[in-house]
C-alpha cells in the first residue's frame, strides 16, 4: 500500500485561521504558516506560498471568511458587506486559475442566501460551505485518479508517466489533480516510473512533486524542462498528465508555461497527453483559450530565482506564468466525471453540465 | 557601428599560460584566470570555465602546449612523447564536442611533421599552429555571419531571432557562431531582437548570451526555455539560430540539451530553425547522429545548481547536456563556406571536403 497522503493537508481551516505549508519553503524547509487575516491570505496567494489552481480555490473559500469570523458584530448584513468586499478583494490576487472565482462566487452565493440567519449561524454555514469545497476537491481527485486507471495498463516493465508543474497534492486539498493518476495507479498496484520537468522559473516539478512523490514512495527522476524531448525519443515516457488552470469551452487548458510546448513535443513523438482537472476548473464561458487572462510576473523569477544573480541585472525579460495547449494538441480531459477524449465544444459541455 | 566584441577575448595565449575569462562566474563577476598546466586546462574545461565547441577547441589547441613549453629538454622526441601524451590526455576531459579532437589531431600532426626540428623550434612551430587554429575561428565566424545576412530582411518592424545556450564570442576565439548572425546583421543595420534561452541546467543563455549580447548593445529578452513556445506562438520570432557540437555526415547536429525540443516546436510553428558551426564541427566519420556520444553530468547542476537546494537531496535525476537535432529539422546549416539548405550527406560532403 503507497503512502499517498503528504504529512498534513495542504491547508486547514483550524478554529479561526487558515493553517498552510508555505510551499515557497519546500523542499529544505517543511513550515506550516498560520493565516490570519484576509490581506494576509491575499499576500500568500500572490506570493505563491499556496498555489495550484484547487487548492487556491480552497484557500480562498476558508479565506474569505477570514475576516468576519473574530468581528463581534450582531448584524449579517454588515457582516455580510465586509464578506463580500473581502472575497472581491481576495479574487484580485490572481487572474488566471478560474478555481479562484468560482469557490468564491459560491461563497458570496451561500452568504445572499444567508441574509435570514444570525450572525453566529451565518458564519457557520459560511465555515459548512467552505469545508464542503474542501472535502469535495478531496473527492473529485480521487474520481480522476480512478477513472485514469483503465490508461495505465498492469505490465512488469515500468510504464513512465510525464508530468509538468506541480499537480499534486500540494495544488490541491490533498491527493491532486495530475498525481491523482500517479497516486491511483500506484495504489493498484501499477508498475509507474514518473518524469517531472522541474518547471523553470519557480521550480514546482523539482521543488514540490519530487518531493511530494518521493514522500509517497513512488520512483521519480527529475529532469530540466529542456530534457522533456530527450526523455521522450529515448522511448521512456508512455503518457503525460499535467494539471491546468482554467480550461475553455472547446477544451483549450491553460496551465503552467511550458505546458503548450509539452503537448506539441508529445504530438512528435507520439505520446498520449491528458489533462486532469475537476469541473471547477472549467470556464463554460469562454468560447476558447484565446480568452483566458494569463498572468505576468516580474523578472526576478527568472534572473535571480536561487538567491543569486544567473543574469546581468537589467537585461530585458518575459515572464509569462502559464500557456494554452489547445485542445487538438490534448488526447483526453480527464475529470471526476469520466474521460472526455480528443475534446471538443460538444463533448465539453456533454461532461461539464 | 556596433560594438560586437568582448572586452578581451575569451581565451589568449600570453607568453607560457593560457588567460581565459573564467565563464561559470559571469555575469555577476568578470575574471580571467591563467591557465598554466596541461591539468589545470583539463579541469577547466571540464568544469566548463571554457565552453562552446569552437573555444573548447583553440583551449585544447594551446593546452597542448603548456607540459612542453617550460621544458627545458633539448630533446625534440622526448618533448614530442610529452606533447602527446598531453594532447590525449586532453582529449579526454569532454566527449561531445567534436572540435576538441580536431584541434588536438591537428595539433598533433604538426608535431609528427615536425620532428626534424630543434626543441625550439619544435615548440614555435606547434604554437604558430595553435595560433592559426585560433585566427582562422575568428575568420570562419565572421564568414558565416556574413553568408546568414541574406536571411535577415531589411525592414523597420523587429526581426526576433531565438537561440539556445551560448554559441557566442565567448564560445568561440570572439565573434560567435549562431550569434555571427547576430553581429554581422546588427553591423549591417539590420533591426533585430534577440530571445535567449536562459538554458537550464547551467545557464548558459541567460549568464553569457544574455550579459554578451548587452554588452555589443544587441536588444535582448531573456526567457526561461519552457517559454520558447509562447514567443513563436505569439509570432515574436522569425528565425532560430543555434550552435552545435558536432554535426554528422548526414546533417544530424548535436546542440546543447533542449535545442531539438526547440527546432521540434519550430516545426509547428513554422518558424525556420538554422544550425551555424563551422566545417570543423562536422565529423564525417558519423554517418548519422545517433553515433554521437553523448555526455551526461552530475545531478547537483539540476538539483543545487546556484547554491541553494531546489530539490529533494537524494532523489533520481537525469542530465544529458546534449541532444541531437535531426537533419529533417532544419532549414539550413550556416558554415564559413555557405549556407546547407534541408541538410542531406550529399550536400553535407559537397559544401565540408
Amino acid at each position: 500500500m503507497v503512502k499517498n497522503k503528504i504529512m498534513i493537508p495542504t491547508l486547514k481551516w483550524n478554529n479561526g485561521v487558515v493553517d498552510m505549508i508555505d510551499q515557497t519553503l519546500l523542499p529544505e524547509i517543511y513550515k506550516v504558516i498560520s493565516v490570519k487575516t484576509v490581506k494576509q491570505m491575499w499576500d500568500d496567494i500572490k506570493r505563491l506560498a499556496v498555489r495550484g489552481a484547487p487548492a487556491i480555490g480552497c484557500s480562498a473559500a476558508y479565506g474569505s471568511l477570514l475576516g468576519i469570523w473574530k468581528d463581534r458584530s450582531k448584524s449579517t448584513i454588515s457582516l455580510y458587506e465586509k464578506f463580500v468586499k473581502d472575497a472581491d478583494y481576495l479574487a484580485t490576487s490572481r487572474p488566471t486559475a478560474v478555481n479562484l472565482f468560482w469557490a468564491l462566487e459560491r461563497m458570496k452565493k451561500t452568504a445572499a442566501e444567508s441574509l435570514e440567519l444570525d450572525a453566529d449561524a451565518f458564519k457557520k454555514i459560511l465555515l459548512k460551505e467552505a469545508d464542503t469545497i474542501f472535502v469535495e476537491d478531496d473527492r473529485m481527485c480521487r474520481a480522476m485518479g480512478q477513472h485514469a486507471l483503465k490508461l495505465i495498463p498492469k505490465r512488469k516493465s515500468e510504464f513512465g508517466i510525464l508530468t509538468h508543474c506541480n499537480a499534486g497534492g500540494l495544488a490541491t486539498s490533498g491527493y491532486g489533480t495530475a498525481l491523482s493518476v500517479m497516486y491511483a495507479a500506484a495504489e493498484a498496484g501499477r508498475n509507474i516510473h514518473v518524469y517531472s520537468d522541474e518547471t523553470r522559473p519557480l521550480l514546482q516539478g523539482s521543488r514540490l512533486t519530487a518531493w511530494e512523490l518521493e514522500q509517497a514512495k513512488i520512483p521519480v527522476t527529475l529532469i530540466c524542462d529542456n530534457m522533456a524531448s530527450q526523455v521522450m525519443k529515448e522511448g521512456r515516457i508512455n503518457m503525460i498528465v499535467v494539471g491546468a488552470d482554467r480550461i475553455a469551452a472547446n477544451g483549450d487548458a491553460a496551465n503552467k508555461i511550458g505546458t503548450c510546448g509539452v503537448a506539441i513535443l508529445a504530438k512528435y513523438y507520439g505520446v498520449p497527453f491528458y489533462v486532469a482537472a475537476p469541473s471547477s476548473t472549467f470556464d463554460l464561458t469562454l468560447k476558447d483559450g484565446s480568452l483566458i487572462p494569463i498572468e505576468e510576473r516580474g523578472g526576478e523569477e527568472i534572473k535571480c530565482g536561487f538567491g543569486k544573480w544567473t543574469a546581468p541585472r537589467k537585461v530585458d525579460f518575459y515572464n509569462p506564468a502559464f500557456d494554452v495547449t489547445p485542445a487538438k494538441l490534448i488526447t483526453g480531459i480527464i475529470t471526476e466525471k469520466g474521460i472526455i477524449e480528443n475534446p471538443t465544444m460538444a463533448k465539453v459541455k456533454k461532461m461539464i453540465k
